[in-house]
């Protein structure tokens, strides 16, 4: 096995999106300035009229962070800037810790052998003073508006603002034809994002430790999310590959990223993701207790589960993913099952269970775990360690106990004010997909749902981002708030670059084909733009505004790679003769040359024949 | 651009799959065996017990024909063994032709230049004897249970059958637990089949001069179908390439192929691949039409149309897409789309309409297409020229009054006793692919659908196999019979092998999740064996069970090569610790350990202390 290293420079991808730019949209209640992305169009060229008709650029939803703007100079051995250092020390209520808490950490950092791993730009923690909650739901409940709450509200309506305000004759054109079938019915308000968060149905995931991470929200209300896994194994991997992986999966559009490591160097590899982070980041803090007990889940005990919530709280974990509803009296119930407890985290707990006859001590001891989550603003995601782990097992009697029991964690959450979601399946079939929604709202009180997939179908290993994306979609207009994606790798070893890339493009097609069906503001601009494109052969609008340019301009190119071809009026599926769209063109032309719009020339044209034709023709099949 | 050429023998993938062989079972009513693949699955070793399972075999439906026979010798210059034709002549209603009928086809055999391109063995075509009628829904009408009937109704059943006739303890047990939650509810019967196409609920594609084909059935009580493209274009392909495409497409699951050629040697590509295909053909007539007035739309008439609809008949073309639906006054209904029409056929008889000012020359010639089709038994696939090819496009008026005018066309082909599918959309939002279903249903009396996708976003070009296999699982589940893939090229270019691949694959995954959603008797059995196999990390089982035994192998080997790992229980994804399903494993053995089933033991020795907590725990949060 390779020795690990500290990333080397050239390794993250900071190339800007082709024909596209960072720009900031100012903040109004604060000081802040909202990334988004803003991708230039061409113009549309009526052959006819001759006339020119200007088309607006699309500004989409960024997860790319710093990595995109062409002005910022990265540089992974200091890590990203931290955009929201100054919201959370201007808030008077935490205080910079002289050393970190964390004994494990300590002892880390004071390891000589691991000096050529540390991250050396590294900050004191931050906690939260004595007496003080720092989550953004405890704000929320006090009435205020945090500037992570408006960063939110502007991101999320991905420039409508100045796409309402510009006398724009193509926008006006949409609100009045079918353009428009889908056009925005409301903007995002910063006090709407607070009243959400506020009532527990969304969460904004920033440990105060994070300050890199640009905020971002997870609530049925907002843009359906995406997570991404990476993490080493005990087999494969290194610090260098899994930050190259989390900068790589935040480019195509992770909306936070889960570093589920469980090889070695598990403390430096997570520094490294989160200070070169622009998104949140979540982990499950069991599977590096478990690496601590050298792998024996019965050795297992709350002071070394305690010293690592504290540890990576104070790295700046967003959310942390914690079984406390796999309870001893639910693992019987699993037994019958074909494929038991699928889980890492479900069936370490489920071991230590076993082995001790005792209840799960996460679950025991969940409110000192909450205590320690207000002191960081770390969210829970609550895991599922009873989900199925095949269609066989979906929706079964252990899945929903263990949802119930959710419910009843969420409700002590929220008694500490701490942000909470809760992990979903799995393996489901479509028809049983609605189900699991139902249930998790009823139980769980609208908190926001996270699930896995779910895969609808347990034959396609290799392709399981596709067996998943089907219920991912299904599930995301039903209300899930963040999908967890699935690589090709599923089931089958580590993912890769290639596999990572590809489950974030397969899982933001799933969001946002939720997003479509939720008839979110603004979902469809993007849609709209990118089809008049494609109809009027603008090759290069089409590649730009696609959700991975490269990957549609190398298919396009594969046959046709002249430069020439980026203007022609055909691809190489049909060839010229074929192709409906030139031929829509052409007829739409011929009306033009009518001196009259096409609707008219047509039926002007051919009124009275359709009409002398619908006479005879009716009579046809009478 | 490269000479075309005649495939050489090497092209065509003709491996056995990996622990398979073919079987045939025989038919009871009439002397036929059908293929059907066998997978063979290892024994289940327990480990503390020390007791050996039996598992058995899985079969599933076949759709790659003899090429995965390895008793059978390929010779694509031979073409396939002719399963058929006994059936055929014994029913003493059709004619061997003196000579081909078509003027074009003649003129084609009779160019010596053609000589080096031409299929040699080829047949004089048959015909219904004058005044016959010899469709697979005039004999079901008459209450003839055909030979393809039964072929069809043993070849869904899976092997379900030998299953249910063996005293298998594995299948008992199935029965009894979650394993059979899923279990089949009743066996397709011949009758049943017969009811389904008289009713006009199902078609049997499978013209009188493609004896080859493999007998199969598309209806919403059947397994969920799909069907593969390929075709060249006049860029690029060749008569090679296209020959071993469809072949290849066979080989991972594809029910039907549509060859669209648009290119050069229309017609010798087709013969080759008709000679050569397991699955019925379609075809969309007027693309071929359309190259023999050079590519001017206007220049199209019914003379030139009937002779290419004779010509491909009596190759043995299984199925037309006609695009009759396509009416002059409906055109004007397209004008303000985002992508007007998006349909080949559909943008070329409207742009015949325009040119003409007449009304659609394939409805007004619409019975004599159907007194054609009942010749040969060439069933219709009703083309859907109005397609939306965009969100913004779905579910207009365009597209639904063209979907009226399809069902009047299915009563007219019924009267002739033709057989009639729909095609359907295209570009349709998850919300509003429901509509699409009802309203065929509706419209065109449970013919079956036959759609393509639905893509449910526009926004991914270059993965709108994933876009589109969202829709096409939706809609399958909804009731569509048969789904047309979409390739990773769709929008972008002609689909090579790689391509090809992807769709067939993909839509794989969308018809099955349909079929389990459906609940189509023994489709999770297939996903409970290999489940199965995975929980006991069986690896070289789950490899064989699953749609790509190829890919899931390579990949697993990607991080674990040695021929150990298929052993390992864990994989690189998790390493050993972390694997849940080994601690599952232990746990399952801690419990057979104690000399009792794991639920009795669970029970046994935790219920005391986990009711002593639930007192306890209970108190904790009230």
């Amino acid at each position: 096995m390779k020795q690990d290293t500290i990333p080397s420079t050239n390794v993250l991808s900071c190339d800007p999106f082709p024909g596209s730019e960072k720009v900031y949209v100012q903040g109004e209640l604060h000081d802040i300035q909202v990334a988004m992305r803003k991708i230039e169009v061409g113009d549309t060229l009526h052959k006819f009229s001759g006339k020119v008709e200007k088309n607006s650029p699309v500004y989409v939803y960024d997860t790319s962070g710093p990595y995109t703007d062409a002005s910022v100079t990265i540089d992974v051995r200091k890590g990203l800037p931290k955009l929201r250092e100054s919201w959370i020390l201007d808030r008077n209520d935490v205080e910079r810790m002289e050393q970190i808490s964390s004994d494990y950490g300590r002892q880390r950092l004071n390891d000589p052998n691991l000096d050529h791993l540390r991250f050396e730009h590294r900050h004191q923690p931050l906690r939260a003073k004595a007496g003080a909650n720092v989550t953004q739901l405890h704000y929320a409940r006090k009435g205020i508006i945090t500037p992570e709450m408006e960063y939110i509200a502007i991101r999320e309506n991905q420039g409508l603002e100045k796409l309402y305000s510009q006398d724009n004759e193509l926008w006006k054109q949409h609100q009045g034809n079918s353009f428009g079938a889908n056009t925005p019915k409301r903007l995002i308000t910063p006090e709407f994002v607070r009243q959400e968060v506020a009532a527990g149905r969304a969460i904004i995931p920033n440990n105060i430790n994070h300050p890199e991470s640009e905020p971002m929200i997870i609530g049925r209300n907002f843009l359906v999310k995406i997570n991404a896994n990476i993490g080493n194994s005990a087999v494969t991997s290194s610090i260098e590959e899994e930050v190259e992986k989390a900068v790589w999966a935040c480019r195509w559009g992770a909306d936070t990223i889960m570093d589920l490591s469980t090889g070695k160097n598990i403390h430096e590899t997570r520094e490294w993701i989160i200070r070169n982070s622009p998104v949140p980041i979540g982990t499950v803090p069991i599977y590096q207790a478990l690496e601590k007990v050298g792998g024996k889940a019965e050795e297992l005990n709350w002071e070394i589960f305690r010293d690592t919530l504290i540890e990576q709280a104070e790295q700046g974990v967003d959310y942390f993913t914690i079984h406390a509803g796999v309870l001893l009296h639910y693992i019987p119930l699993t037994a019958k099952r074909v494929t038991g407890i699928v889980s890492r985290g479900g069936s370490i707990m489920a071991k230590w269970c076993l082995a001790h006859h005792k209840e799960n001590f996460l679950y025991t001891h969940f409110e000192e775990i909450c205590q320690i989550m207000k002191d960081y603003d770390v969210a829970f995601s609550l895991g599922d360690g009873l989900r199925p782990g095949s269609i066989a097992d979906a929706n079964d009697e252990a899945q929903f106990a263990e949802l119930k029991t959710q419910g009843e964690l969420n409700r002590m959450a929220w008694k500490y004010d701490v942000q909470v979601m809760n992990e979903g399946p799995g393996h489901v079939p479509m028809h049983l997909i609605k189900e699991n929604m139902e249930k998790q709202l009823e139980y769980c009180q609208e908190a926001p749902f996270y699930t896995l997939g779910p895969l609808t179908t347990d034959i396609a290993p290799g392709y399981d981002h596709i067996t998943s994306a089907i219920g991912a979609a299904m599930i995301g207009w039903y209300g899930t708030a963040m999908l967890c994606y699935v690589t090709p790798k599923e089931h089958l070893g580590l993912p890769n670059k290639k596999d990572v890339k590809d489950g974030v493009i397969t899982y933001k097609i799933a969001a946002h084909a939720a997003d479509l069906a939720k008839g979110h503001p603004g979902a469809q601009y993007r849609d709209n733009a990118l089809s008049k494109a494609r109809f009027e052969f603008r090759w290069d609008d089409q590649f730009n505004l696609s959700l991975d340019p490269d990957t549609a301009r190398e298919f396009h190119d594969e046959t046709l790679p002249a430069e020439g071809a980026k203007v022609a009026h055909f691809c190489s599926m049909c060839g010229p003769h074929f192709c409906s769209m030139k031929i829509t063109q052409e007829v739409r032309a011929y009306a033009d040359a009518m001196g009259t719009n096409e609707e008219e020339a047509l039926h002007q044209g051919l009124a009275e024949k359709s009409n002398e034709f619908l006479e005879k023709g009716s009579e046809l099949y009478l």
